[in-house]
C-alpha cells in the first residue's frame, strides 16, 4: 500500500502522518515513513536548494524538475524496494505537490508535469493521495516556524494552490481524496482512517 | 545563433571553445559562453551535485533529471535573454550529453529524454551541435585531473558514449555534426570553423 499526504503547509500533515502511521503499525503494518522531497542523500540535498537557498533564483520548470529529479532517487532508493518487501508506504509529499505548486499554481503546463513525473517514477504512483484542506488564514496561523520558499510566495499564490488540489480532487476522486483539517487532531485522523479503510476494506 | 559542443572528456572541448568564441568575437559577434549544466547560481549548484559529490547515490534518471533542472534555469536566464538581445550563444554541452550519457550510455529512454528535454528548454535547441570526437585511449591521456563522477565510470561506459554520439550525428545530420578532434588544436579549430560557415554561409 502506498499512501501520500498533501495540502497547503500548515494543514497539519506532519502531525496527521505520524498519527496514521501509528495506526497502521497497530494494524500490522511494516510503515516505511519517506518525504518527497528527501528521505535519500541526494533528496535531502535537492530539498536544501529548493526550501532552504532562497538566494538562489530557480524557474518554476527548473523546480519542478528538481523536485522530479529528488523523486526519482526516492522511488528508486526507499519506494520500490520497501512496496517489494511488502511493506507500506507512507510519504509526505508526492507527485500531486508538483502538478498543484508548479502547475495549477505556477503556470506550468499541467500535462507536461504529468508527463515528466511519469518519466521520473516510471508510473509508480500512490494508490491514494490524502489532500489535507484548511482555509489559509487558518494554516498560516498554524505555522510558527520561518517560512520556506514555497511559504513565502503569499496568499494568492497560496490561494491558487489550495484550489489546485481541490480541482485534482474533484478530476481523479477515486486517487486524490480531500479531507476537512480544520477540526481537532483526534476528528482529522478518524476522517483519514475513515478514507483509508473505504479504499482498502480489508485494512 | 546558437552553437553548443560535446564529445567525451578530454576531446579538447574547453580550449576549442575558447579558440571558437575569439573567432566569433573577430567576426563581430557578441558572444555569450556558457556550460551546461552551469552558468547560473541555481546550475552551479546542481552541477556541483552531480559532478563533485561522489559519495551521493544518483540513479540514471534522477541524473537525467537534475541536468534538465539545470538547462531550464540556464535557458530562463542566460540562453533566451542573449538570443534576444541578438547575441551568439556558445554552450559547453547542452541537451544532447543527456541523450548520450544517461540514455545511449546509461539506459535511460532516449524518448523520454528527448520530451523532458523539450519540457525543459520549452524547444530551444542548438543551430547546431558539434561533437569533437577522439579514440578513448587518447581522450583519456589527455586528462590530467582528478576525474568527476562521469569520467570515472570506465572505458565500457564511454565507450557507449562516444557510440551515442555518433549515432545521433547519423540520426540529425544537419544540427549535430561530428569533428575528428585527433589533429593539433590549429586543425581541430579549422574544420570547426569551416562546418560553422557551411550552416551560416553568410558568417
Amino acid at each position: 500500500m502506498f499512501v501520500s499526504f498533501d495540502g497547503i503547509d500548515g494543514a497539519g500533515k506532519s502531525t496527521q502522518i505520524e498519527q496514521f502511521c501509528a495506526w497502521l503499525r497497530q494494524r500490522g503494518h511494516e510503515v516505511v515513513a519517506c518525504r518527497d522531497p528527501g528521505s535519500t542523500p541526494a533528496g535531502e540535498a535537492i530539498r536544501d536548494l529548493l526550501l532552504q537557498r532562497q538566494n538562489i533564483a530557480i524557474g518554476s520548470t527548473a523546480e519542478m524538475l528538481l523536485y522530479m529529479a529528488a523523486r526519482s532517487q526516492l522511488v528508486d532508493e526507499v519506494v520500490r524496494p520497501a512496496l517489494a518487501a511488502g511493506k507500506t508506504i507512507v510519504s509526505d509529499r508526492y507527485l500531486l505537490a508538483n502538478v498543484v505548486y508548479q502547475g495549477h499554481a505556477g503556470g506550468v503546463d499541467v500535462e507536461q508535469i504529468w508527463s515528466v513525473g511519469q518519466v521520473a517514477t516510471q508510473g509508480l504512483m500512490p494508490d491514494l493521495a490524502i489532500v489535507l484542506d484548511l482555509p489559509l488564514a487558518a494554516a498560516t496561523a498554524r505555522l510558527n516556524r520561518p517560512l520556506d520558499r514555497m511559504e513565502r510566495r503569499g496568499a494568492e499564490f497560496l490561494s491558487r494552490v489550495r484550489d489546485g488540489f481541490l480541482r485534482e480532487a474533484a478530476r481523479q476522486p477515486d486517487r486524490v481524496v480531500v479531507v476537512d483539517a480544520s477540526g481537532s487532531i483526534d476528528e482529522v485522523q478518524s476522517e483519514i482512517c475513515r478514507v483509508v479503510q473505504r479504499k482498502f476494506p480489508g485494512l
